[in-house]
C-alpha cells in the first residue's frame, strides 16, 4: 500500500491538520495523526510547515487546445467582433501549423503546476479542422489522467447550423471521447435559435450528455436564449446537466428580473460558469448563490488568437472574480476561492473531490494565513499533490 | 565619472540597443556602443542577454502610508460604504500601532524591486492622526532619495469642510514636504462643492503647487463637480496643473457628453489617474487618449485596510488596465504600457524622464520580446536601474 502523511498543515478554519494519504484517496484528516502502525517503512511524511490546506483547484472553462503558452508570443492585429476572431483563429489554426496536442499538455501541465487536478476544456471542432483538435487533446488527457483530470466539451467554435456536417463532427467527437457537448450562441452566431437549440438538446439526449453553451448574447437576446433553453431543459428531463458559460446578459438585467431568471436555473439545477471579464457585465456572484445557483470559475482562453491574458493559475483567476465583484472582505474572498474549488467542482460534476475522507487526494499546499490571503496573493504553490502524489514543488513539476 | 553600458538590450521598436549611462543620466543609446576611449576601467557593463528595455515604470496613484505590505494579514470585515471604509481605517491606524514610515519603506522598496522609480503617494492627514503618516512617508522619500522618486500628495482622507482645523493641517503639509494638494469628492464627502473647491483652490493658488483630487463621485453628481473644477481652472490659471484620479463618472456618459467633457479637460491641461477597477465604471483609456487627454495607471491602496488586493507591479498594473478596456492587440497592450511609462511620467510632471540622452538613468530590463508580452506576461524583472546604478535583479534589491 502507498502512503503519504501530510503533517503541519492548516485546514481552511485555521485548525491544525494532518492528512493521510492512502492508495491516492484520503484516508483521514485530523490533528497530529499517528504513522499507520505496522507501516512505517512504506509511508512517506510530507511537513507542510504551517501551510494552508487547499483542495486541488478546478478550471471550470479553458480552451487547452487553442494557447501559445510557451510558444512565441503570438502578435495580434485582429479586429474586435465576435466574428472577426472566431474566423482569424480558424484561418491562423489551418496554416501555422499550431497542433492541440503540444499545446494542451504544454498548457495542462501549467495548470498541475500551479495545483489545478480538475479541468473542464472546451475543444474547437469544425469542418475545416475536422477531430484533428480533439484527438490531440484526448492525447493529452490520457497522457496526465493520474494527475490532471480533465473533461473535454466537443465545442462547434464556428456555429453549427451554418457550416454543414459540423453536428455530424459533434455526435462524432462525443462518441471517440468527448465528454460533454458545447455551444455557442444561438441566436447571434446561429442565427436561428430554436432550431440551434433543438440541435443541441437532440445530440445531448442521444448521448445522456451534458451541456455547456457559450453564452455571449447581450441583454434581452440573451435572456431570450435562457427562456428557450429552460423550456427545453424541463421538457426534456435535461435539470442538473446544463452549464451557462459567461451569461453576461445576467450582468445586464435589474435585479428583480435577474432574480427571477436565477431561480428558474436553481429549480433546473442550471449552474454558472464565469471568467468574470473586467470589461463585460457579468453573473453577480454572490446573487448566484443567494438563489442557489452553482457558479464557478475559469479563465477562458489563455495566451491565444483572442486574448493575450491569462495564466494557468486559479487563485488568481479567483483573485479576478474577487476584483470584479468587488469582493473585500475576507468571508467574500472565501467565496471566491470557492468558485475555483468545490463549486467548480460541482458545476462540473467532478466527483470524489475535497479535502474529506474517500476522496481522491488532490490537495494543494500554499503560503498564505487563510483563504482571503491565498486569493489576494496567490502565492506560488509550495506543494501540489494529485492522485495522492507529490506533482509540483514551488511551482515546478518534479 | 561612474558609468554604465548596458549591451545587448532591445528597445520597444524591436531595435538592438546599448545604453551608455554616466553619471547617472543617459549619456548614449544605439546599438553596439563602444566603451568611451580612456576610462574602460572605470566602465562597468551590463549584458542585457537580449532583454526588453523599458524605462522606469511610473506609478501614478497609491497610498506607500497605508499598506500592510510584508505585515501579518489584515482580516478585513468592513462594511462596504466609503464611508464606512474611511472611519474603519481611520480608527484602525490610530490604535493599531501601523507605523506609516515603516509601511511605506516596505512598499516603496517592493515598488523600486519591480522597476518602479518615480511614484505618486497620497498620505493621509486629518485630525486625528495630524502629520504623523507624512512625516514617516518624508522618512522613506529621503531614504529612497537616489532611487525611487517620490511625489508626495498631502491627502485629506476623512474630508475637509466637516473636520475644522484640516485645511490648516494640509497648509501646514505643504510647508513641510508635501509636493501636492490632494483632495476628496466635495459633493459625496464634502456636502458643499463650492466652498470645498474654493479652499482647495486657494490653498493650491497660496503654495503654487498641483492638485490631485479622488473623484469618486458617480454620475452626474461627477460630472457636476468636474464642471466646477473646470471654472475654477479657467478662472485661477491653473491649466496644466490638475489631475482627477479614478474620474468613474467619466466612465457612465454617452460618448458625446464624454468627448465634450474630454475635450474642455484637454484644453485645461487636466489629467486623468486612472486605477481600472474592474468593479467600476472608468475613465476610457482610448477615449482620453483620442481627445489629447492624458491619462495614466496606478493601483490605488495596496493590501490595506481598504482592499486586499494589489501589487507594488506596474507591468502588471498595465495588464489590468488593458483588461478593463478591453485592449487585445499588440498595439493596444502598448498603449497600457504608455499608462504606466511616459503618460505616467507627463501626468504627474516627472522631469528628465525616459529612454532619451540626458534623461535621469531609469530603466528596466525585463524578459519579454515586445510591450505587448511585457503587459500581459510580466514576468519578473530580470534588471533595474535607477538613478545609474543596478538596484534590483530578478525582482530582489540588490
Amino acid at each position: 500500500m502507498e502512503r503519504l502523511l501530510i503533517r503541519n498543515a492548516r485546514a481552511l478554519d485555521g485548525a491544525p491538520a494532518d492528512v493521510l494519504i492512502e492508495n491516492g484517496r484520503i484516508a483521514a484528516i485530523g490533528e497530529s495523526l499517528a504513522q499507520p502502525a505496522g507501516a512505517a517503512g512504506r509511508c512517506t511524511t510530507e511537513d507542510a510547515g504551517g501551510a494552508l490546506l487547499l483542495p486541488g483547484l478546478v478550471e471550470a472553462h479553458t480552451h487547452l487546445d487553442k494557447t501559445v503558452w510557451g510558444m512565441p508570443w503570438y502578435v495580434n492585429k485582429c479586429g474586435s467582433r465576435l466574428v472577426d476572431r472566431i474566423d482569424n483563429e480558424r484561418q491562423w489554426r489551418a496554416t501555422s501549423g499550431h497542433d492541440a496536442g503540444r499545446a494542451s499538455l504544454a498548457l495542462g501541465q501549467a495548470f498541475l503546476a500551479a495545483g489545478t487536478t480538475r479541468l473542464r476544456t472546451h475543444v474547437d471542432i469544425d469542418t475545416d479542422a475536422g477531430l484533428r483538435h480533439l484527438e490531440g487533446v484526448l492525447a493529452t488527457q490520457a497522457q496526465l489522467a493520474d494527475r490532471l483530470d480533465i473533461q473535454i466539451v466537443a465545442f462547434p467554435q464556428s456555429g453549427v447550423l451554418d457550416r454543414e456536417g459540423t453536428d455530424a463532427l459533434l455526435d462524432r467527437s462525443l462518441r471517440e471521447g468527448a465528454d460533454i457537448l458545447g455551444w455557442l450562441d444561438p441566436c447571434a452566431i446561429d442565427r436561428d435559435p430554436a432550431a440551434s437549440l433543438d440541435v443541441m438538446f437532440a445530440l445531448a439526449d442521444k448521448h445522456g450528455c451534458p451541456v455547456d453553451i457559450h453564452l455571449h448574447e447581450p441583454g434581452e437576446m440573451g435572456v431570450f436564449t435562457l427562456e428557450l433553453m429552460f423550456e427545453r431543459i424541463a421538457a426534456l428531463g435535461m435539470q442538473h446537466r446544463v452549464a451557462i458559460s459567461h451569461g453576461f446578459c445576467l450582468g445586464e438585467l435589474d435585479e428583480r428580473r435577474r432574480d427571477a431568471m436565477l431561480a428558474r436555473m436553481a429549480d433546473l439545477g442550471v449552474a454558472v460558469i464565469t471568467t468574470a471579464p473586467p470589461s463585460r457585465p457579468v453573473p453577480a456572484v454572490m446573487a448566484c448563490r443567494a438563489a442557489g445557483v452553482t457558479i464557478a470559475g475559469g479563465n477562458d482562453g489563455i495566451r491565444d488568437t483572442w486574448t493575450p491574458y491569462g495564466a494557468p493559475d486559479m487563485l488568481e483567476r479567483a483573485m479576478m472574480i474577487g476584483l470584479r465583484n468587488n469582493l473585500r472582505r475576507d468571508d467574500e474572498l472565501a467565496v471566491a476561492l470557492d468558485c475555483v474549488t468545490y463549486a467548480g467542482a460541482r458545476a462540473c460534476g467532478f466527483a470524489e473531490y475535497g479535502v474529506q475522507v474517500g476522496a481522491r487526494a488532490d490537495l494543494v499546499l500554499v503560503q498564505a494565513g487563510n483563504a482571503a490571503e491565498a486569493v489576494a496573493a496567490h502565492p506560488v504553490r509550495k506543494c501540489v499533490i494529485a492522485g495522492g502524489r507529490i506533482v509540483a514543488r514551488d511551482g515546478v513539476l518534479v
